[in-house]
């Protein structure tokens, strides 16, 4: 499963936000970085090219800081031109992928809320992207916000690596899905370093935790079922 | 009152839409018209100038198509930068002045609703510029929609014109200012024309009648002042 990730900044290789999410997927051979603002400095997008990344990709993250209510203007540059369509051409199909984003704020996630200084939720702010996403039959993942990053202490920050992998990695908010994906990580960590045996023993029992919790959760489907025969 | 029109839009002069709406308003002295896309087709925009005429505006309409839930990207460009501050710097200060949207879809207006093909309602689409007419303290005004140009007749063009004029130059949604607008243009349109006596009348009734719907208000307000005091 491929992630692209179509980051959105100015000034990127000066961004803490972004040189640490950079840093924090580095490693996964199945992201691919996008930066738009390195790539097309004058907004001049290569549109063959970037459709074939898209039909490439099984998720799409836009990640950037959100200026002014949406992402920076190269993002809106690259959707006016990859999405841009002659009258008698169709949109490529994009069904069965995901959407994602990822975006940082300079104000406190709290202030977005009625009667707050930011008036509107961040979920009615970032609508735009959820019309798109449902205009082009991508499924809209809930978006990973990260607020006044510089702001944030170290066990912060290693809690926002783990999401922000995860993220990337898994094509699902399901709570399952997220624990297998955490158990799995666990078990390589278990594996590198053989001297650590708590690290096995914490990935089995979330392991086996979470297939206790699918069985109930099959046995209460089985008993609906019967009783709706029945 | 001076408005200041921002145009965004990649090939204003073969957008039948945006050709209507400047012959439409080219008269009106008040009105000064603002091509993003032919003043800065590098997307490099001067700063001080645009500042100097947000201050100058009594009231600043973004103008522009729907493309993918908003503006094309030379407004985004333009807001990215006009509105940019250094940390020690504070945005200018536009409490007083109005924000208002003239928007061109080309999706019929009932389809913008839950459950129909774009899901989502304009006003939930176009809370971003909300969101920025809330910080920046302008006052937001009722976008003016305009769907589906191509298709529309004669007369649904000749209403349109009266409320883009009026959107203009008018800086209020009330129905009792948009009457006294209309009154004022029948009156000039008299004095232009007094081989038409009919036009005269009509604007003496028109303003005779919201006249009295004043004095009824006022009344009904008198009232409701004196019984919370008796």
């Amino acid at each position: 499963m491929q992630t692209l990730v179509i980051v959105a900044h100015p000034d990127f290789d000066n961004s803490g936000t972004q040189n640490f999410l950079r840093a924090s997927s580095a490693h996964l051979s199945q992201v691919q970085y996008h930066v738009l603002d390195q790539l097309y400095p004058d907004y001049q997008v290569d549109v063959a090219r970037e459709r074939q990344l898209l039909q490439a990709a099984d998720q799409i993250i836009f990640q950037f800081p959100l200026y002014w209510y949406s992402a920076p203007a190269s993002l809106k540059a690259w959707l006016d031109q990859v999405l841009q369509t002659a009258q008698e051409e169709r949109l490529p199909d994009y069904q069965g992928k995901a959407l994602g984003l990822v975006v940082s704020t300079g104000v406190a996630a709290a202030q977005f809320t009625a009667g707050r200084s930011e008036q509107f939720t961040l979920s009615e702010i970032l609508r735009p992207y959820q019309a798109l996403a449902h205009k082009l039959h991508l499924t809209y993942r809930a978006p990973l916000i990260i607020s006044q990053f510089s702001h944030t202490n170290d066990l912060q920050k290693a809690q926002l690596l783990v999401q922000y992998q995860q993220y990337l990695t898994s094509f699902s908010d399901h709570f399952a899905d997220q624990v297998r994906w955490l158990a799995q990580r666990l078990q390589d960590l278990a594996s590198r370093n053989p001297e650590e045996p708590a690290l096995a023993a914490v990935a089995a029992t979330l392991t086996a935790n979470q297939d206790h919790l699918d069985d109930l959760n099959q046995t209460i489907a089985m008993m609906k079922g019967g009783g709706s025969i029945g």
